[in-house]
């Protein structure tokens, strides 16, 4: 038996189909005989959904297309396997449909929980025994995987970031000082900074970039954040601000939670995670009178594949090959990784899965609140390069599953 | 004296930039000796704050550059001069200034309100026997300008609501119904639905398109929402809608002041009029108790240059040109015009400020909450081509003032 079984899980991002097609010409490449697409992750292979992939992928040209359509292709899931001990049932059912389908090698393209999947597996195949390979390819805009040097996924989100706050400085500078307003631009990552901290490359020799960016690795002090906008309306006429959406309060509080409007609640009466931007506009507006803007780049940050990075698509198919590979030689509970230079290899998954790598410290200047230059030399890289769309009737066309 | 000045007012397009070059290259090739820019507009005129536009565009490459740019190059104002009868003052200074700076013709790019400026102008000059020209140039994301087929800044706004709505999408469908989530998506045009419309665009071989859309020129009925998403729920894994700012329910209130959380109110006391799909996200969510995002394409649309339409961008420049045309022809009072053939001609301001268009109620089903076809005709052909940026270190690259 030599099939190879692929899924896609957690959140999108704009180059998560680009490790789908590096993993699908990689599995070609190593003689797999079937490459299956798991759909909706390990949801839908837990009910048997697979689809083989050479139906879509043998046409050169919509790998070509997978490439720049964004979101996951397979359908994703947010879905725990849980403890072997607790839901041994679900574990059994994954491996016999596997051996069902003669399927050997078990790549998984995800984030942090979708790599604790991979662990979980592969402790179980070990544990029985089992023949199967399951191998993890890094994904996650967030960035925040460790060991890695970068995700593949942040640097688009990173590229679509600093290109629409650049826009947005332009935009917000337009009417002069008699029109002076602050413009907070919300961005996502929850606990981790470093898709706020990408609206620092806005700056350059063309554009004045963010007056001032609030990551969520530092307690948010409301009472800095005015003052600082007190001091820059003194000579500025326009305050661009970058905030993550994951700001909290020293108190530990969420500032979304703690602002002058009553409090957002899903269905469930959960405090709906959102708004923080807005809820810093209201404050400002009330507490300076100045007119202010709240923008959120909310999931078109994540899905904006019109505007991806080539760097970032071309490392997502290798990482993705390179996962076929080691998968080929017989490695199992590895992610494949890259490193700042661009060397790809592999590491144990047991030292990836459920850590969340944080913005460095010394790469971030808590007083003016600034990224440093090392952070800049890092991320810029990331940005570089174009693939452009292909278009149809003015949009971009974007391959779809029948 | 044959000397012309440029100026730009209201709010920001990502071509306005291209009816400048236009207006720059036409004034060169009629002749005119000086080509002054005011910034800020009639409020920088009136401050005697010019610019050499020699200065910036006799390098062609900048000329480029600055059709690549978002926002006002010269900057922008929302300066109403008023009448006659109780402003004379400030239209005696702006002809003191002309004369001044030997300017016979005044050309300016904008919407209904600096059309507004262009008649008064016009009009007064005519009665004081003054012998400058004031011609404007057609510029707003909103299309809501009568007599013109459509207004340059609207197909590249159209070109970014429908690329950005047809990557949400496939962002949004991608988790399949066990997830299910409404995505409501904001787009800006108080009064008119032309943008919000433009999200149907989506809709292709690859693309199912949004689910329904909510134009401001018809009442909003909660009830009749929230039936359409219980129906749409029972079939669909994916829901996408797409609402104006400017939804209005039946006794005129505004959406985003009726909903489930406390209105937000400025400064100043006044309701902000924003957050319509954010207030629909949270009754969705309280009502139904689906998952639900709402999401504002906000400045972004009017802003968003790296995906201008370069028929949009083509027009703006033709418009911009047949407005000096116009002026060195002694014409006086006129609008540059263009019909849904591509032809251009200049048209009484008279009849065009303050006056606006609305989207023709035979192009929109109102039971389907769909577009018709008749507005498919009309939008493909002005979001065809792109405009491709240029690109320095991952960044599209803007031309800046000194």
């Amino acid at each position: 038996m030599k099939n190879l079984v692929v899924g896609q899980s957690g959140g999108p991002t704009s180059v998560i189909n680009g490790s789908l097609a590096g993993v699908y010409y990689g599995a070609k490449k190593a003689g797999f005989n079937k490459v299956y697409g798991m759909l909706n992750g390990i949801e839908g292979l837990l009910e048997d959904r697979l689809v083989d992939l050479d139906e879509y992928f043998k046409d050169k040209n919509n790998l070509e297309l997978l490439k720049r359509t964004p979101s996951s292709f397979l359908g994703t899931c947010r879905f725990k396997l849980g403890s072997i001990k607790d839901n041994e049932k679900n574990y059994e059912k994954i491996f016999k449909i596997l051996d069902k389908h003669s399927i050997d090698s078990f790549i998984y393209i995800g984030g942090n929980d979708s790599m604790d999947t991979v662990e979980s597996l592969s402790d179980y195949a070990k544990e029985k025994k089992k023949k199967q390979n399951f191998i993890g390819v890094p994904k996650t805009i967030d960035n925040d995987l460790p060991i890695i040097d970068h995700c593949p996924g942040y640097g688009s989100a990173a590229k679509y970031i600093a290109t629409s706050t650049k826009e947005l400085i332009r935009d917000n500078s337009s009417f002069g000082k008699s029109r002076l307003t602050v413009c907070i631009i919300e961005i996502m990552g929850r606990h981790a900074g470093w898709l706020t901290a990408a609206a620092s490359l806005a700056k350059g020799k063309d554009c004045e970039g963010v007056d001032a960016i609030y990551l969520p690795e530092y307690d948010f002090d409301i009472d800095e954040f005015l003052a600082r906008i007190e001091k820059l309306r003194e000579t500025k006429s326009s305050i661009v601000i970058a905030v993550s959406e994951g700001l909290k309060t020293k108190d530990g509080k969420f500032v979304c939670e703690s602002g002058v409007s009553e409090r957002k609640k899903d269905a469930f009466g959960h405090v709906q995670l959102s708004g923080c931007a807005s809820t810093l506009a209201d404050i400002v507006a009330q507490k300076t009178g100045l007119k202010t803007r709240a923008i959120e780049f909310s999931t078109i940050q994540r899905s904006a594949s019109h505007l991806c990075s080539l760097t970032d698509v071309n490392e997502a198919e290798s990482l993705g090959a390179a996962a076929v590979e080691a998968a080929h030689n017989g490695k199992t509970g590895v992610m494949s990784i890259i490193d700042g230079k661009g060397n790809i290899s592999t590491y144990d998954i047991h030292e990836i899965a459920n850590v969340e790598k944080k913005v460095p410290t010394e790469w971030y200047d808590n007083k003016k609140k600034q990224m440093k230059k090392p952070f800049l030399d890092y991320a810029r890289p990331l940005i570089q390069g174009e693939l452009t769309p292909i278009y149809k009737d003015g949009l971009p066309v974007h391959l779809v599953r029948k």
